[in-house]
């Protein structure tokens, strides 16, 4: 475990040290911003910049031709065994496709004739739109919805359904225990669909080591893919031939340009594929996966949990309630800060050159991207955190005035 | 009507009066290409790449902000607003998310419970994918699917189900009469979902006026958006407060950073949407939009027609089958011709810069954009194919060898 540093020059000598440091030069990022809302959307890497633009090289040079000679046609397949690098799955299991939304959908519902009853779990305190697409595919399906206390999923999973779950929760960063939930999961008939969102690209993610056999995750927050990129779904080997895609696109199927009029689905992950996918978003993100390219995920995750950890000390120093769990190996690479005066705090810190997010009523996140922070700008961002609540310099009414351009 | 030309030297004089001529200066197209590929995937209008570049500087100048600075939270509605305009939609009418096979699904399982019975019909020459997620619909939510045979679908609005009809049928380019459908449907209590893909942008359509309420389209094809680039979905301001979207993301989430329990849906087509939008894939098709500004859609259509009946002409003179229909108003922009060697004939018309596509076994497929072909470009092409197939001059190795590229 990396030691927390108790002063700015302790700071920088672990900058020095930092396996990752010179990652950061992979990164766009404006001068004088410290950014801690990776977690959210993460910087553009100049790997994402130059893809873009190659493809519209592509589109403009060879037009549909592209498909083929710029490969197009396989782009969402090689990204996906890109990120299953990333997660602990193997060649094959990963495709690029969709929104986590989306994603999620699909995996319930080819999970739900596998599992021992007809019904689908979510704790209240998931990401909406893991409880809002539960309750839509319950409604479409007959499926039986039931939503469950924080933290409620592991004893839930006696009843034999499918359990939607988050590897790290959105708000509190509280890390799940996949592999004992596996474990408890197979013993019931259980099916989890993991949402990976906030744990992908920061944490060493073993999903084939720990049993998981289904999972969603996003690629705009840690892994940089840009806005709205789209999203992966993985489905374990052992698994995929067993499973039906609710929304079989003839991007899944077998031989998408043979025009069959039944539908036969790819091996792999790739039966999960549904329409064309947006080639422009998806270069990006490809091009965007170049700067965890060879990257040691244990580095990674030590980096991501020591800034928090820096963050966690300094903000009980002085005096923040910190909801987030102290434990590095509870706690995934963002850490929520209880501020009441929250949202005007995240504008005065704005102003400073520190990007931090807001959660209402009175949550501020900061999200801790390994690959581009440093320890002494976590170390000043505290600094100048601490000097705004000490002088209330958010109290002013030109931050109150900027309210709504954030 | 606009008079076929019968000699290059009319199709020159065509060309000069063409109130559209002047729309190809905004397409970026080799020079010496004659790109008949339109309806498959359209080339880069400058338009385009200006809104991709200004999107990347808004990711990396103003980073997570730009949701709101740049505008991305609203720009798939904005966006709907301007493909409303092109299929006579009103305002609020037409969001765009996803792909063409997950918003006919969503719109699919939002109408069943709208209709007389519990039923999915598709003809069995429909694009693939609308047969696929229709049986995809079908396994999960118990619906009957009735695969129907060509042409089979104005019959069965009988039977008070949901219709998934293409406006344009994408090999014969045989169009739909929409408010003849449209009538029968209402009397028999069936829902139709219009599949606009290969007639949004040629065609002058009034989903409106004819009574449409539901449909999806691509914007790949006609309107040059870019590969992949993300569907759209119409429905009709009547009914949209009347349906639920199955894939209920937060996106289409009437206050999505409220973060509530309970799933509060837009107004309107918005509803619709479900994860975030690929925002770099959008903003493409959003710039792309700018090619069609203010055209006249009569206009529009009378070009694409008067385009594919200078090319069914000519191929007539020469002998060959044309399986699209001959009379102007039941064709859409596209016309497929019968050659038994389409394949190598397609690569021998490549050679010459005249860009086609061929679909197994034996069909070549012209698409006509008006917004970037001149009457002599497709006379210089039909001359080609002629050439070609007088002198047999596909019959050469070398056309097989280049097989695999195309």
């Amino acid at each position: 475990m990396i030691p927390i540093p108790i002063s700015r020059a302790e700071a920088l000598e672990q900058d020095a040290a930092d396996p990752l440091a010179e990652r950061a030069d992979l990164f766009d990022l404006p001068a004088g911003v410290t950014y801690l809302v990776g977690h959210s959307l993460g910087p553009p890497p100049a790997g994402a910049r130059a893809r873009l633009s190659a493809t519209q090289a592509d589109w403009a040079g060879d037009l549909v031709r592209s498909w083929n000679s710029a490969g197009w046609i396989d782009l969402a397949e090689r990204t996906g065994d890109r990120l299953a690098a990333l997660i602990g799955a193997q060649p094959g299991e990963v495709i690029v496709a969709d929104s986590v939304s989306v994603n999620l959908f699909k995996l319930a519902a080819a999970a739900l004739p596998q599992a021992r009853t007809y019904a689908l779990f979510v704790e209240e305190d998931e990401f909406p739109t893991d409880q809002y697409i539960a309750a839509g595919l319950g409604g479409l399906s007959g499926a039986q919805v039931r939503q469950l206390a924080p933290g409620g999923g592991f004893d839930a999973l006696k009843a034999g359904g499918v359990l939607i779950k988050s590897a790290v929760n959105y708000r509190s960063a509280e890390v799940a225990d996949m592999a004992a939930h596996e474990r408890e999961a197979k013993r019931h008939g259980t099916r989890i669909i993991w949402d990976l969102s906030h744990a992908t690209g920061v944490l060493d993610l073993k999903v084939g080591a720990d049993g998981a056999v289904l999972a969603a995750g996003c690629t705009y927050k840690y892994l940089n893919g840009g806005p709205g990129a789209p999203s992966f779904v993985y489905v374990s080997n052992a698994l995929s031939g067993k499973l039906s895609n609710p929304l079989p696109g003839w991007m899944g199927h077998a031989a998408p340009f043979a025009f069959d009029e039944k539908y036969v689905p790819r091996d792999g992950a790739a039966r999960f594929a549904s329409g064309t996918p947006p080639i422009l978003s998806l270069a990006a993100l490809a091009g965007a996966l170049e700067a965890l390219e060879g990257v040691d995920l244990t580095q990674l995750q030590a980096k991501a949990r020591a800034l928090g950890a820096l963050a966690i000390a300094r903000a009980k120093a002085i005096g923040l309630d910190v909801p987030s769990p102290a434990e590095d190996a509870r706690r995934g690479a963002h850490v929520s800060l209880r501020i009441a005066e929250g949202y005007p705090v995240v504008q005065a810190l704005a102003a400073r050159g520190v990007m931090a997010d807001f959660r209402a009523p009175d949550t501020v996140r900061f999200g801790f991207s390994p690959l581009f922070l440093t320890y002494a700008g976590v170390w000043d961002a505290m600094d100048a955190l601490a000097d705004i609540l000490a002088s209330k310099s958010w109290d002013q009414p030109r931050f109150h005035s900027r309210a709504k351009v954030t």
